[in-house]
């Protein structure tokens, strides 16, 4: 049952060899097992599809029409245009340079009133509704259906003959790959000659993943501290102890002057002592070891409120304007201690004017309640989500009720899950798990609980935002650095993309599903071989070759970078080591634009006019220097695999789509 | 048998956790083997200094004391600092910004007359006294003694019993180190804390491997390019085919425009099809393929008298500048196909006023002859020498014979041998091997006879220009990047230090030898990566254990890296991949200093006052940032090995001293 193949639009294409399909090949070995693992395949891709269409989010186009096609012709289909246009919306189409992005239009109070219940921000048309508790119909998603279909990827991981059959057509994608490259590359790199003026330099890269707090390197956050030293050595940086302290009393408090200061002495950088020690590592983000530093410089509510820290964000964001074609997607964090958080953080955008044409944020929660829990600054977990998304529902409904929060949000693309995915969890999230408001133990809950309630909200957030005409948000975790593989089950339902990933290496049946659901995954290997996996181990060549969505970012520059151009000193380990050839690097630069949160009309710019396409329509050579032959394999690859997968043969076998 | 220790000097010092010492293992284990293995190595070391001293090249310091004290008290030693005094003598102490280094003093014509004989080029008093056949007696080394010399280290590298022990002793120091590391890191980088203002980002560090043709990034040769096609497009700028060609015709020939051109068309980056192929690498040097661009843009000798190669470089030179603590040493060529090469080559340094205070020169001889030979450009190979010596001796007899060489000279640090290693040798160097005026055979000669004859004549040249008080140079080819091992025999007898070195790990006895004996090695990972070794197989990581001198150095930036600051880049991915601290990436920064041909004076104030003691008195941590505990761990151990060796029990057993 052969799909066609997609029309030969470009001129090299008539040179492209094609691999033997290795379709029929598992169906001889497997027979019984592949329609046992094709349904549940299927199933679990159904449910992804479910979640990204309820929260917003966009589901691999290729794959939503194999399973309209093959398995299920009612599937409501992803309007994808429609989602792309959802991110940023608002902002101007112009150049920053020439129009200040915080002026914006301010939408009159529609009179709702919101109110948090069994962890979900609830939104009601007035307070009558509230009373009555009658809530509008948003769309959330339900705990105990979640469960459920977590539960359904839990079977499928553990499921000997499904993991077998996984990680046959994983290592066949593979081969298939080398083969492709050893029989195309000539072609590929002619075709890239062919292009004028592009090459790996001037197209458009993404640092998908960098933490705003550590997105300058050693040298740069040194030389900031030593010119703040003697430039301004009286200005008042700190609040301790009762007293006001100026830097330099700052300075003498801790026995030093700027000229003592190097490098070493600030102490940030990763080292063979955080292999394995994420607390380690945690400990780094404070120069010389003192956290005093890391308020007056790092942060962005302090005494001075973050005005150096947005002097340093600005100075980055200058070297990216000045390279032109890198852009990032820094990490802002919102604790979920108390509700003004958001307002501070966007009073310090606004009033420090810190915004770039090459930078969008996401905000990072971290997962601390068992700290704030300890400390009593929470009753219950429900409170830290009452925090958190609870200003951005108000902001949704009255924008003049946050002023500044309405100005920053459509800058910002989506939410981030982060801590240390290693330290235990002694909880599985089950039917029965308690609800936030009952959560009021003193451990923390486990990543999923944590992804499914920010998702919910985020859900629920982003279908209000969307009947108001204002920008939505992706959810876009760290998972899968270390800890449980249910981690990346969790977020292989809930998440648009994610960092990290590593682990999809042990798991080949959730491997085999991020490929064919093509979730994207932002890789930073330098920042792996510090903590988590050396270097030369780092799976990410494999799933590159396998036909997963993968980018190259940076994470913590302050703590692994050497060079002043960290993106590119990323990148160009990653060539070297791996031997990656111009015509990989620049299918890993589109990959990182593509999962990106950037606007549509500038994916449209950077990736070519159809990006939302399939196939190779969907790539402009001109534009990304991915020649149409690399485009055109992995996308008839793809097709060819979810054609094993949906065979109609096998689609009775189907469990039931709840 | 212990040596005193060194005087602990430095404050961190007795927090030293010294490693127990190896001395007396081996013997227990290969008592008999001891005696014989030692008398060869000291053997090896003292040819090793007979080569050094008649030269006017250096020796290690540690080593020579050793073998005066325990083996031969009638050794002459060398006179480091007169050595190190005569590199770069004649340039100007200030910075080239306030002198032109080429304003330099004129001597006298002496009246001596040179003329080549058995390859090696003689002065001779008059006129008169070339006739009498009396030449002067400026020392130079006999072929037939290096043959025989040679034959020692062949007996010794292919002797079973020597093979072990040296294999063992590698082991042990390996061990050793780690240990010391496990041991000491700590207060290693404690140390470099209380350093105040140094850090890794400002100690000096030298490229001490870099062809200038290629210095530049592919990034950079583009804009380059490009800036010349849109400035100044009507320049003529090559001469084909009895036309003269402007620089937009030559690009109209080749149907190109300015926008057209990208790295991916320049294609100058070495790939995956370089790999094992020097001669695919070497056309990687023809930017778009074509040797017409090599020619206009990255040659010294064309129709613009190499002006925008002197543009190119002088770019590169700021950069180095503006980075302030990065210097290089490239490698200009002399071919030997003509005697007005070198008038050529100065002529262009002085007319473009091509010089830095980052930058001294090296001059590489491509080993070529049997092309040479095959377009009947030369008759035999003496004639290749006299084409690259005799000049110099004319230059340094009487300067205004040559007036810019006598200008350039004194930017000139040495002489490297460059080309492809791997290609086969059918001739051994023998006893009986043709003489240089003889070899008039189409084959090339093998490796050390290129290189005995390049070190006879740099030799006898040094000797004459210490005469007059003008600089010497040093001879300091590539070695042991592939081919026959006996390379790195003949460059062990000759070289003052080598480039490469990588087959090193394939003999141990040699690789012990030159630990003994601290021979330098500029070692080029990322190049090795493309061409001969893939990366995490390099054995930098474990020669820099065990304690050989290894530097790192980019040797082709144009082909192999991504970044502004490729040596940044080479040691970033050194660091990242193979895990080295501070420390380590401070001592090879160290080690570059202490290998290159930096003048004495510079090398003083960037390795400390004391740089050529011995131990830690060497060592000024604050210049370098190099704990003293490194420097003390390094010189014990290197006396421990040589107390080993040259244990007097044993001395009766050494062959006699030719």
């Amino acid at each position: 049952m052969p799909m066609t193949l997609p029309k030969l639009v470009e001129a090299d294409l008539p040179l492209y060899i094609r691999v033997p399909s290795l379709t029929s090949v598992p169906g001889k070995i497997l027979l019984g097992n592949l329609e046992e693992a094709s349904s549940f395949f299927v199933k679990a891709l159904l449910i992804r599809q479910k979640y990204m269409k309820i929260s917003r989010q966009s589901f691999c186009r290729t794959t939503e029409k194999a399973l309209k096609t093959y398995v299920d012709k009612s599937l409501e289909c992803i309007d994808h245009e429609d989602v792309a246009r959802s991110i940023c919306a608002g902002l101007p189409t112009e150049s920053f340079e020439d129009v200040n992005p915080f002026d914006i239009e301010f939408l009159p109070d529609n009179g709702n009133v919101c109110k948090i219940k069994n962890g979900i921000v609830m939104v009601y048309e007035d307070k009558d509704a509230l009373e009555r508790e009658k809530p509008l119909d948003l769309k959330h998603p339900d705990v105990q259906e979640f469960v459920s279909d977590r539960n359904v990827l839990l079977a499928l991981c553990s499921h000997g003959p499904i993991k077998s059959f996984a990680y046959r057509r994983m290592s066949f994608l593979e081969s298939r790959f080398n083969l492709h490259v050893l029989l195309n590359e000539t072609n590929e790199i002619a075709a890239q000659k062919r292009v004028s003026h592009r090459d790996f330099y001037n197209v458009r890269k993404v640092d998908t993943h960098v933490h705003a707090a550590s997105c300058m390197n050693q040298k740069h956050l040194l030389r900031f501290i030593k010119n703040k030293m003697k430039n301004c050595p009286n200005e008042e940086v700190l609040f301790r102890n009762g007293n006001v302290m100026t830097l330099e009393k700052v300075f003498r408090s801790l026995n030093l002057t700027s000229y003592d200061l190097s490098v070493d002495k600030l102490d940030v950088h990763a080292d063979r002592n955080t292999f394995h020690r994420f607390d380690k590592f945690n400990l780094k983000y404070n120069p010389i070891g003192e956290s005093r530093l890391r308020e007056i410089f790092l942060k962005t509510d302090n005494y001075v409120d973050g005005r150096y820290f947005g002097e340093l964000i600005k100075e980055v964001a200058y070297e990216l304007e000045d390279s032109k074609y890198q852009m990032a997607e820094p990490r802002l964090s919102i604790y979920g201690k108390s509700k003004i958080e958001w307002d501070k953080l966007a009073r310090w955008a606004v009033n420090n004017s810190v915004y770039s044409d090459n930078v969008r944020w996401l905000i990072q929660i971290p997962r601390l309640y068992n700290i704030y829990k300890s400390n009593n600054l929470l009753n219950n977990f429900q409170e830290m989500l009452d925090n958190i998304f609870t200003p951005l529902f108000e902001v949704t409904c009255n924008p003049s009720s946050h002023p500044e929060l309405h100005r920053f949000l459509p800058q910002l693309i989506g939410f981030d899950s982060v801590d240390d995915e290693s330290k235990a969890e002694n909880h599985l999230f089950h039917e029965d798990s308690p609800l936030p408001n009952e959560w009021d133990l003193p451990e923390n809950p486990p990543y999923s609980y944590y992804c499914f309630y920010m998702f919910a909200n985020i859900t629920a957030l982003n279908n209000l935002r969307k009947q108001r005409g204002l920008n939505c948000f992706m959810f876009r975790p760290h998972c899968g650095e270390a800890g449980s593989v249910e981690h990346l089950m969790a977020a292989f339902i809930l998440a648009q993309n994610i960092s990290h990933g590593l682990l999809l290496r042990k798991v080949p049946a959730l491997q085999y599903l991020y490929y064919l659901a093509q979730v994207g995954i932002a890789m930073s290997p330098l920042s792996n071989n510090s903590l988590f996996l050396n270097y030369h181990r780092n799976p990410l060549p494999s799933y590159h070759a396998r036909g997963l969505i993968v980018s190259i970012s940076s994470d913590d520059p302050l703590q692994f970078h050497f060079t002043k151009e960290p993106l590119m000193e990323e990148y160009s380990i990653a060539a070297q080591v791996w031997k990656l050839n111009p015509c990989d690097m620049c299918e890993l630069a589109r990959n990182s634009v593509w999962m990106s949160g950037f606007e549509h009309n500038l994916k449209k710019h950077w990736l070519g006019e159809n990006y939302l396409k399939e196939g190779i329509e969907s790539n402009s050579i001109s534009c990304t220097n991915v020649p149409g032959i690399r485009v055109a394999y992995r996308h008839e690859t793809l097709e060819e695999e979810l054609c094993t997968i949906c065979d109609p043969q096998i689609k009775d076998h189907i469990p039931p789509h709840s």
